[in-house]
């Protein structure tokens, strides 16, 4: 039976009760019903493992302990009943150990971003994706809206000239008071070193900012100079972080993110500007995207019409007017990398155009940038190569 | 086996390859992880039946010719393996049928609106519902937003003093030209007569935004006097309605809808004023619920905030600023349905107010409303009962 | 000395200290260096009417106890020191009388609307402008902005097709407590069937509302099926007005005006949709002019802009991005009508296309509907012709 | 005859035809009716000077063929005939010498942005003032709006707790073309270091955008570290400026100001965050004032309306509704110049805090900033004091 005639079977590494991101993922992977969860290692709890898995209706004989245990069983069960593939959603410090075991058992991974702790884990599992040939995606979910595939696509059409700048920005406000101290499991682990990885502000939402910018206008940034700052008092992270950019070709840009702008939801935003126009994506509306001219009316391009790029309508759902929001971004995610899966399987081609999620040369990319950021603001807010 | 150890078991009436909302339906019910589909008879083209069973991974013998014959086959399957409830998505004409057989049978409903053809079938339902005890859910979806959930929270706490005003439109433009004439199936069967039933734009949409009304301001529409129009030269049915409505207690609307508002793409708002303020919101911005004061600040009540209702709350899946959209309110109606089943199953109580869904005396009401709007204007735009 | 050489001398009736609508006349006129107040009778009260002259610098010589001891005196000083024409600026009661009079000395009229108590007093005035060959400019501010000349523009310009649905809506909250029982002057007279004439909320924005609609679409009003309301318990006039309207042509319309709806600003807004798009106009945004298309992205039409049409530059003052607001829109219809004299004195053409300013034609046409609109509603909301 | 019994008279400096700040400052002047232009030096052109002057209706003799005709002449006229004050609109190398002259001869000078072209010459015109008494104004335009009156009041409260981030934005698009080469005058001076001074972008832009973000805050800027980029090839100054910016008591902030961001028309945004809250003003929309919290809705706080500030108020000639605009932001300031002028006259207290303006201090710290901001980049990005 081959991966096109069912489902794909989905284990969960973390994501047990309680946690944010897990639930996330799960109705991510649920929406379009190409995938099904089979297994999970919910919890290094194995009680709270359980209690997850019952609540999620798997068989208790799928629910494990550990991931070792999860990848060793599931990696013993015949094809068709076994996992396919893995999704990895724990603390950054529990990244690349499941990840890295995953692939060598011939498991497809599906992670959280950023990618792990720090750049020599990294390297690695990039190393270990390299050596087995199996694919790994990192939820890099705002890169999933259909706006911002076709943000991609008019940019890259040229119809703006040369690029000359850009502005990304991502303030929250939840960490405004320090609520790590209190039961915020998400807070938790986000402030802690041990957990996060070197930075907190700029690890957890810069990576995402700094990927839109790169996705988007297709840039890389090569250098930056860095602001970080733990602004409430006894925080261990920074939870604020601005940066000036230096992408590719010289192309400048300004980041600024925080996790303390009180009053703030989750406002990524992105704006390219090239020499005759320029972009404009605001996640608070998300099925927007505005095109702006010197010397015509601005154009409001919107998901679901018939107008928009082939890349647009291939990650969207319903038609214009009917709001598509985070999820069925995060889900494009999921079916994207299931759709890659299923080519593997079939031996036909992936358009990874069309189709495409971020991979792990994007969470490589993403913990170097982690890194020169960190360095630019201990050596004094100086510009630093990545 | 009781219901709460396992996933729902859904069947489909309709639905087949290319269909819209049959599609819609189905992601809705994914989302959760609470509702598996398991059969379905998508066509009454047993060839694209079978293909679209095909597709959605059925096993082939759960994928049916008919109705009829997948409502008898699958009662006859043990409990545990046959469908929990069916989830009708045909046209208009070809609701009632299915529906009342299916209640018949001991299978809840979960049905696209508007409830059927006419008010015949939707009285022959309803006493269906009532003879056997059989929950029957109604997906005006609207209704199902978070932020509308808490506008009617607000407006029933009576911060707003009487209620004085209600203004309620639903502008569309798809049907601005004669796509009934290419091979557009929705605008195929929603334009003809025979199909649709008495009224278009109308029963298409109307319904929609009279019960959007209803839903938030907690009163029911007494009195109508409509204007229905034919814009598109030789269109069978209305294409675009205007009503004067009277709500219970004397309180005047104005509903204003349309499918060939040009450039719209699926507008519905709703204003509802009372003697201190008032309520507005917009699917266009659909986390966003504005609170608006004669003597002090508007107020921007949001989705997924720590503020809202427990209504909003519960019927959330994300954080504030994780824009949430059209399928997870549709999700809403399933899932808040799929909870009732199981409390059903289990003897628990059902919090109608929190988990609420549309039920069959809503489609009975809308379908009489569709009734009045229709004779008001055959009778020359005066004053009818509902 | 001809009028090309200096600014143009106006006198004002009504506008006492106090009054809302005569100080925004003042600025409005004041904008554009182009005409300077020179004389008034303030107010019925000589004494309050020679208060308001000190407060504006004038010659006490020039502050007048009456409007005809204004007119009179003033009509007796050689031209170049005596005004060169009149703002009234009196409740709708006290328009008629000076207006006439006025007319008769030669003094050109610029009056706020409606244009007066009744639609006798309506023809009059008409009949004296058609007799004297005197101008006179009606205040109906909002079709001053330069995007609702665009708007008009870009409808006559046909790209639209034909006009099939017009949706004008003027909602203000000011009303919702009985406020006329207070000081507020504004309120007292707008309420008041003796001084407003025999509407309240029609008469005072429905007029606007209706003048926009038809300004915008170049279509006049030709039948009205009308709902007023007196919604505030005891008030005498109506606070609420709904009409269903059929402008030339067969279009049809709906218009939504209301005094009560409480937590509106002053919220006019107008759309007009014909088979290929449409445009949205709304006073919140008042430099933007939004085009929607069926089949291509939204336009966003900027006042200030290279790109806009020729009577919409003439019309704006500073650059896109500096925001014009209502009392640019106002000076507008002083500068215009200013325009207008100097090309009379010159003997120069007048350009009606770009420089316009509503005329005693609209300001009869809007009385008579008010008229219709009256009638409709006492004759229990029937079909009623202009 | 004192102040208090007649406008008062303006000479202005600069402003022929066809400039554009020129004119607005005229009609910021005219608005009010508090103010009138009696005599003009508009061009060092006589020829164009004496042509500006008829179009404005002055007298032939009150139109002069330089500035230091105009102050020496206008100094010998008998009080009550001479003007009362100055305005000088001129390229920013052309604002000290007439602004000094003007302070030795008595009269208050009004003066556009920045406030002249160096720091040697903002300390003479500091001391100049600091010498002879006589107030001079500065017109930071963006600060006269009552929103921002209202952002001031808001934060100074403390309501917000300590201030903890700040963002000010600025992007336009005009220069995103070499267009000085073309024959706008005023992409002409600005890119010219000769006239213009050491920055362009910034010294444009950037002094409104740094002065925005102290006024609204309270803090003043302490010290920059820049990164100015000549962004179109062959440009002289910078076209493009970013900054990390630290306030007083170490605030953090980063202002983004730009002449080549295609697409935007002059889109000045400020955004600033405490502990518990923040407020963002955009001059998109202007009338609106948003205040964020974390823990409760989101407010928008309006124009015109009677709950906010005194100072709001003060600064707002129309109700809510009535959108006012960036010349009423700018007539506050010439409005407020003139009150302190009357103030002074009839020995009366100024209220500084409701009707303040910017003054000349603020106009050197501005300066000050401009060569931090200049030094910061060419030394290589680094932190420079003020």
């Amino acid at each position: 039976m081959s991966l096109s005639d069912r489902k794909l079977r989905m284990g969960m590494i973390g994501g047990g009760v309680g946690a944010f991101i897990g639930a996330v993922h799960r109705l991510a992977a649920n929406l379009d019903g190409q995938i099904e969860l089979v297994c999970g290692a919910f919890s290094s709890d194995p009680e709270k493992s359980k209690k997850t898995g019952k609540e999620l209706y798997l068989a208790p004989s799928r629910v494990y302990g550990s991931f070792k245990e999860m990848i060793e069983t599931e990696a013993e069960l015949p094809e068709g009943e076994r996992m396919d593939f893995v999704s990895i959603v724990t603390p950054n410090h529990v990244h690349a150990e499941p990840a890295i075991m995953a692939l060598e058992h011939g498991f497809p991974v599906i992670i959280d971003k950023p990618l792990c702790f720090d750049m020599d884990e990294a390297k690695a599992i990039q190393a270990k994706v390299k050596e087995t040939g199996v694919p790994l995606a990192l939820t890099h979910t705002y890169t999933g809206y259909p706006m911002i595939k076709e943000a991609r696509q008019q940019i890259r059409s040229g119809k703006f000239g040369k690029i000359r700048k850009i502005l990304v920005e991502y303030p929250q406000g939840w960490l405004a008071e320090k609520v790590e101290d209190t039961e915020n499991k998400q807070a938790s682990w986000r402030t802690d070193p041990k957990r996060s990885g070197k930075s907190g502000a700029y690890g957890d939402i810069g990576t995402h900012a700094a990927n839109m910018a790169e996705y988007v206008s297709g840039l890389e940034v090569v250098k930056v100079l860095s602001q970080l700052k733990n602004v409430v008092p006894g925080r261990l992270l920074d939870d604020d972080a601005s940066a000036f950019l230096e992408f590719e070709g010289g192309v400048p840009g300004v980041l600024t993110v925080s996790q303390v702008a009180a009053g703030e939801e989750n406002a990524i935003k992105v704006r390219v500007y090239g020499e005759t126009g320029g972009i404009m994506w605001s996640q608070r509306d998300p099925n927007t995207l505005n095109l702006m001219w010197n010397d015509k009316p601005d154009e409001v391009w919107r998901t679901g019409t018939a107008y928009v790029s082939e890349a647009a309508q291939a990650n969207s759902r319903t038609p214009a007017g009917h709001p598509e929001g985070y999820l069925e971004a995060f889900a494009n995610i999921y079916r994207n990398f299931a759709m890659h899966l299923r080519a593997i399987d079939s031996g036909e081609e992936h358009d990874v155009d069309i189709y495409d999620y971020p991979n792990v040369d994007e969470g490589v990319h993403g913990m170097a940038l982690v890194d020169a950021v960190v360095r630019s603001t201990e050596e004094g807010n100086v510009w630093t190569e990545v």
